[in-house]
């Protein structure tokens, strides 16, 4: 595997925004010209300086590099924040060559403190005279905060006769929830693809892989999702939903829900990934509802942690949900061993359903035997883990 | 402190639907007269067979008695739980020789488990020949389930020249959220009012008292809050908003809040109570869903147990919530000293911040300068303690 994506550059660093020296804390990504870019950004009204500049400089839809640094998230921090974030763009575009408006910047740690910026522009500096191509698996490790392994996914894809790439990055594991959450994920593909289609894809699979994880509910104030296409892959440019198109999108689909299935596995604390897969709702919209609600219950969500078939706190999410179903319709199974069959406890083995759920991966499925559509959403247990990562964040 | 309402009589006892013989699960509360009735149900989609029960009786407005049985909720557990419950009212009218359409029955514990039916009749049949005026206290301890200590109330109050009493039981201490929860409430009082000045008091102070706390953010399938009145102190009857409505209102008021305090302070596996304010908020209804919004989410809550002064997850709740604000307008306070104004943090005394956030009872206020409204939701921290509780509920 070949951890490189024509034409992408990037550098990680420690510059001092966090105190050990031997956690990196800075990145930058470089293309070689400016990419097609699509973005998705929290969607909390609570934006930190560096979203609200992004959000700005990603209009256009041509990004020609990214800052991000790890330890401090520059929210809340007023004038002085928004200033810091354009500091960070004027020296990153400076040291790229790039227009400081094709720049986006990304930060994230904790929230309500200043940056320390002249720490940061230092960084920068340095990152800038050290751009190489195989350094990508570097800035992967720069941007994580509280997150145990590096999240990475790698994909290579055929379009137009041409070898293509797809790489990406993400950290996240506390926070996450559908519509986003802490989550700074960046993808880079050496495609060309025309903006609209970009979008098209990016926004559609952000619906089905990173809007349908929650690991404990919060969303936060960072959150920013990006894909950047520079088209030096030489292929014929995609601008339409045709066979290179679809290629396309069963790569970056791949990716994404590799990255989203990793963020959840990693879930703050969290000792096993749960798949909740509801079946035969009314619509699809509802199908997501109804699992995102299933995923999102901190009842559930630890009594899957102690290993307990307590499955009325299923369908108990399932009626605070808001979808259309029938209780007396509704079947649920663990793996492939039903539970409760038309809203009731059918005689299941109590010990077999135990070992199911202290296995590390569990498929919890929700038939609600009510219309057609099905959808899947993906969470981690809540264990005292969880309580310990984050009730001493900040001190 | 005399602990009897005129009028009414209760018994509780172990029938032996909780396996250790000296934990009460069963209480029957009987009325002489039949009582004026207001009462309030789950809004989960799914809902136990004694709640569809209760909700058919309660219609008309006149309740009895009332059953309750802790240790089993009779949820998921489809026909046979409505035979079940049916068989619950029809013998504590037999018991009381009250109309089995004027017996409110309700169930909490385990979900999706059939109910020990017969335990559960025999031992109203023991009740029914024990009813007495003074065992109030008895019946607020046979309804407890993971609660760690018995919740009560009473006031004593003056209406049209009489002395009339309100005692308030509860239980209830996970999955306790606005819009109810795992709540059980009963509250008794000898006044003589209308339905429809009942309904008035009482459906307004739930939305201000046990719709203003969270502490896990899951609604169960069994909430049921009711209040009766039966008319006993002799007062003349209270008609309409004058005088002896409002001395009722603010009794029933200080009764409610106490309780519904209670059960946030009994919050599973907590250790600090935590009052969310929010002040000037552009409504009414924006004020509590800020406060709501703050006291739910899930790091707000570790940090606070934590002893942490995270304020940027509290302005990120509010940037969640959404309400309408200005982030560079709001201020934050711990108890009397403010940790950020205009949004942005402001120099504070770490230590001091920490010794407040240690205290077993926190006052969080959130000034928004935005309108004129406030509103003030209650919670507590989120601990190991939760996980533990709630991992092993039903093995």
């Amino acid at each position: 595997m070949n951890l490189k994506v024509k034409g992408f550059r990037s550098a990680a660093l420690h510059s001092g925004v966090k105190k050990n020296p031997l956690k990196k804390d800075l990145a930058v990504i470089y293309s070689e010209i400016p990419a097609v870019s699509s973005a998705v950004f929290t969607k909390n009204k609570v934006k930190a300086a560096p979203v609200l500049l992004s959000m700005k400089n990603s209009k256009k839809g041509l990004i020609n590099a990214v800052v991000v640094n790890s330890g401090n998230a520059n929210a809340c921090t007023g004038k002085q924040g928004m200033k810091d974030a354009l500091a960070m763009a004027e020296k990153t575009a400076l040291m790229t060559a790039s227009d400081k408006n094709e720049v986006l910047v990304c930060s994230t740690g904790v929230i309500g403190v200043k940056m320390p910026i002249e720490k940061i522009l230092d960084g920068i500096e340095t990152a800038g005279y050290s751009l190489r191509e195989d350094t990508l698996l570097e800035a992967a490790e720069a941007i994580m905060t509280t997150d145990t392994f590096r999240k990475t996914a790698f994909i290579n894809f055929k379009a137009g006769g041409k070898n293509c790439s797809i790489f990406g990055m993400t950290k996240g594991s506390g926070m996450i929830h559908p519509d986003m959450a802490t989550m700074l994920c960046f993808i880079l593909t050496d495609l060309s693809v025309s903006k609209k289609m970009l979008d098209l894809a990016f926004k559609e699979l952000n619906g089905l892989t990173f809007n349908s994880i929650t690991v404990d509910g919060d969303t936060s104030t960072n959150d920013t999702a990006v894909i950047l296409a520079n088209g030096m892959a030489g292929n014929k440019p995609v601008i339409s939903a045709g066979k290179d198109y679809k290629a396309f999108y069963k790569a970056l689909n791949t990716v994404m829900l590799d990255l989203a299935k990793k963020i959840v596995k990693d879930g703050e604390g969290s000792t096993k990934f749960i798949e909740v897969r509801v079946l035969n709702a009314k619509t699809k919209k509802e199908a997501l509802q109804c699992a995102k609600a299933i995923a999102g219950s901190s009842l559930f969500k630890t009594a899957i942690y102690g290993g307990d078939p307590n499955w009325g706190r299923i369908l108990s999410a399932v009626g605070n949900s808001g979808v259309n179903f029938k209780e007396e319709k509704t079947d649920i199974s663990f793996d492939n061993m039903f539970i409760a069959k038309k809203g009731i406890e059918i005689k299941f083995n109590e010990k077999k359903a135990h070992q199911i759920l202290m296995k590390k991966e569990i498929l919890i499925t929700v038939n609600l035997n009510y219309g057609k559509e099905s959808a899947t959403a993906y969470t981690c247990d809540l264990t005292e883990g969880y309580i310990k990562i984050n009730a001493h964040y900040r001190t």
